[in-house]
């Protein structure tokens, strides 16, 4: 009953200030960092397209920018989504996160690179469940142990991707069994995109309404940026994705060519971690805190929308636009290897636990299969 | 202690009567349309065999018939069977179940149809693992919601059906790989026709003692029918599925050259489906109703019986009736099918639970699947 | 406080000769039969080897010293492991345990019998998770009923039987369908290689630390060999084992001649049943005794370590040793047994229970899969 004040309250008391501090500005230093890194990204990117410097140097800073726009559009998505609720900001992220991706699949179907595209398709989905997986397990495994996940989303998602990939590869296996069907292949891809992209129309409503408690409320800061700036930024960023996109294409076969490998390795595990990279990051780092669910979830579902929106949608615009025309007959390498791990990791992850060692063998299977590629 | 009787009790009194009332007849109105229709569709498929009415018509009309006589049968195996305990009424289902198929089979492998029986085994498979466990799923998850199955019975369900069909595919990937064995490869599909009868067999016990409480008592309702009925009716349905089943062949071929669609088609969608028409929708009723653990062991039920008795039976009987000689040696479009349906069907099973989405999206893998097929 | 001892510590008094009977002999009765067995079938097989009596003896001679062999080393493994600890006897075994398939595999790659080692690689996992599997199911399920496992170490141990055997089928696949690795099919091999044994080497300080509980103490018996017996033991009979399967592999073509049998299935089922026979009736005797988590941990980890450490070490060697040079490019046969193999008893044990049907089943697999090799 002393006078005395807590030390806990007494010292709260001249921290009176800091709720002035924790305001955030509208462009937190971490969003500068991509505006400001992709401005400088894109800029060097445009020198690089139109002054001569080297054929890998070219690629690789347009690989850059590419990544730096990607997540621009993610932010912007973000920001903008919040606005109506965090259901409508999947659905966006659905419809606009693939965005690069997509230009890129576009300019490079122009340039008559398909298959560039149809490896890149493939590698997104093995960098995803081989590569970024095998490092989710690895980190969390070494981190905290056998991790459980136990989330119906995840095991539904799992499900969705089996089920795509099932239907993805039936043109394929049309085409090199030689059934009748294998002459009508075109008119097979883009009955089969017809009916990915309705089976992902159907999801749209279960995405928007979450589950509660089962997302961690990581995403739940309110939205910092003015409307203006987030459709501005989002408007802005997609433009010079497009144009990043063509120039990506374009320093892609000189820098094949001066790098010696296949076009289907470039295509399986550089474009695909260059369309991945930034965002791959974050299933890693939910792996790395323990949110084994959550983690999960986001990588599952990167792979799904490449096989149920990307996918699809490049099909059915390489019939409209002029360039070559994507079907989904892959090479059969490419098909062995997408059945082949999602086969794997399908049984890893239904058991609903993981250990750092699957994560380490997810990684060997995901090197042997880029070396398999390799050779051109 | 007063001397009024309790409600309950007192108000049995008067309705003494009822019993009367709800003693049903010998043929339930249900019973009597199914007699009298397909007393009638058998007519009028007679009519149509040898009155030129149109090759689509006679074939569809025989179709019809051939249900009307599948369900009449079913319904004396039940009638009959529920005589000597529920186990019996499985196993007689078991033997009997799929006579009108074995009929179709036979005189289509006397036609010399091998292609359109092996695919209608193949199509009677995928019918259900995905059209109709697609329905049910997608009946079941729009009325309530994600639904579960955690029965061990549809868990070993799914585990023999994986089994038989991997024991099934073995002569086809002997032949398609060119191994020694390819030019045995009526021997092999003898033997592996013998193994299946045999695991069949060992499965019957099991099949006898039913675990309680897991089968609904939904078919607890007594005999209704006089045995000399239950045995007249089976007889006759029978002798006359027999009859239809020449018909329906009859009429296949030309109705195949009417529609212009592809042997492989006719097989795995028309005859598969005609075939197993109403036995399915009891399985979507069930999921409808809720009752998933049962409707999956009724729709997992067929295809493994159609593994593990229709073909060896068929494949056993080819070699001592006149005609086409079938073997276990598929078409390789029809091996890929089968082995990515049931993979993907085993997966979405195992995870113990359904969501509409999923019933969605195995509908949209039986589409494309047919698709394939389609074109001849 | 009665000065009267309790009667448990009062009866220890009587009881103190039992210790000085319990000890154990140095060698025990099953100790000796197997170092005198092993003894009179090396001589017998030394006999046959030089003096002819008839190829199918000789072979049968040497392929039994080859097991008395091989369960000496596995039980001189053990006594000399016990003394470091549990974890320690499960690293000996995993390097020493397949030495005699070691030799056999080196002896018959430098005869030039690359097709029966391969078979011998891929029959060992199908003898395993098949024939081993089946009868440990259809034993314990006959015994016990429906048997349970939910061991996560089984678990894991499946999941990456199955990552090792998808790396390992990546060279035949990159074979078979023509990719440009195809003509790199040896350093494809190497990688392969490299990359498994590094899997395993992670995977050693998971298999010295054992999970509390999860191990029953049935090898909990201290070691009753002194160290320079279980040295020496070991020595003798990893030099005779060497010996010995020289004479075996020696025997071995003219067997496959006189039994007029086809290379793939001497190597399938005769060789890899017979360098796998002692081990594999633990995993059974375990099932029965209704050890079922042990029993499927101890049956599924002999594959794994057939897919980390024999097959990489002998593709390995391969390139030093003169001879054949063995790649990971196996018979697509063999690879169509063991994918379908690996798949179907991943759904059957992710589940977690088994019955004895699904044993059955699985021993009819392994039949239909023998038979598809038996044709020369």
């Amino acid at each position: 009953m002393s006078p005395s004040v807590p030390p806990s309250m007494s010292s709260s008391v001249p921290a009176a200030p800091p709720p002035v501090l924790r305001t955030q500005p509208v462009l937190t230093r971490s969003d500068r960092v991509i505006v400001g890194g992709g401005a400088v990204a894109v800029a060097f990117a445009g020198v690089t397209r139109y002054v001569h410097l080297g054929s890998v140097t070219a690629f690789a800073v347009a690989a850059v920018a590419v990544a730096m726009l990607a997540t621009l559009v993610g932010r912007s998505v973000e920001q903008l989504g919040d606005r109506f609720g965090p259901g409508a900001t999947g659905v966006l992220q659905s419809a606009l996160g693939n965005l690069p991706e997509l230009f890129i699949g576009i300019f490079a179907l122009r340039a008559g690179l398909v298959q560039v595209v149809q490896a890149a398709i493939i590698g997104s989905i093995l960098g995803n469940i081989l590569l970024v997986l095998g490092l989710a397990f690895l980190v969390g495994g070494l981190k905290h142990g056998r991790q459980q996940f136990d989330s119906t989303r995840a095991r539904t998602a799992i499900a969705m991707l089996i089920l795509a990939v099932a239907a993805m590869v039936v043109p394929s296996l049309a085409h090199y069994v030689h059934t009748p069907a294998a002459k009508h292949e075109q008119a097979l891809s883009s009955i089969v995109a017809i009916v990915l992209l309705v089976v992902f129309a159907f999801s749209v409503p279960a995405s928007l309404r979450r589950e509660p408690g089962e997302v961690p409320d990581h995403e739940a800061e309110p939205p910092r940026w003015p409307l203006w700036l987030a459709l501005g930024l989002l408007t802005a960023a997609s433009v010079l994705a497009a144009l990043v996109s063509d120039w990506f294409v374009h320093a892609l076969t000189p820098a094949i060519e001066a790098l010696n490998i296949s076009q289907a390795f470039a295509g399986l595990v550089i474009v695909a971690v260059a369309g991945n990279a930034v965002e791959n990051v974050v299933g890693i780092q939910l792996a790395a805190r323990n949110q084994s669910n959550y983690a999960l979830s986001v990588i599952i579902n990167s792979p799904l929308q490449i096989a149920l929106v990307l996918a699809p949608v490049l099909v059915l615009i390489s019939t409209v636009i002029g360039g070559a025309t994507l079907t989904l007959v892959f090479a059969p390498m490419l098909v062995a290897a997408v059945a082949l791990s999602v086969i794997t990791v399908a049984f890893i992850i239904i058991d609903g636990e993981s250990v750092w060692l699957e994560g380490a063998a997810l990684l060997g299977l995901y090197g042997v299969l880029a070396t398999a590629f390799w050779w051109g």
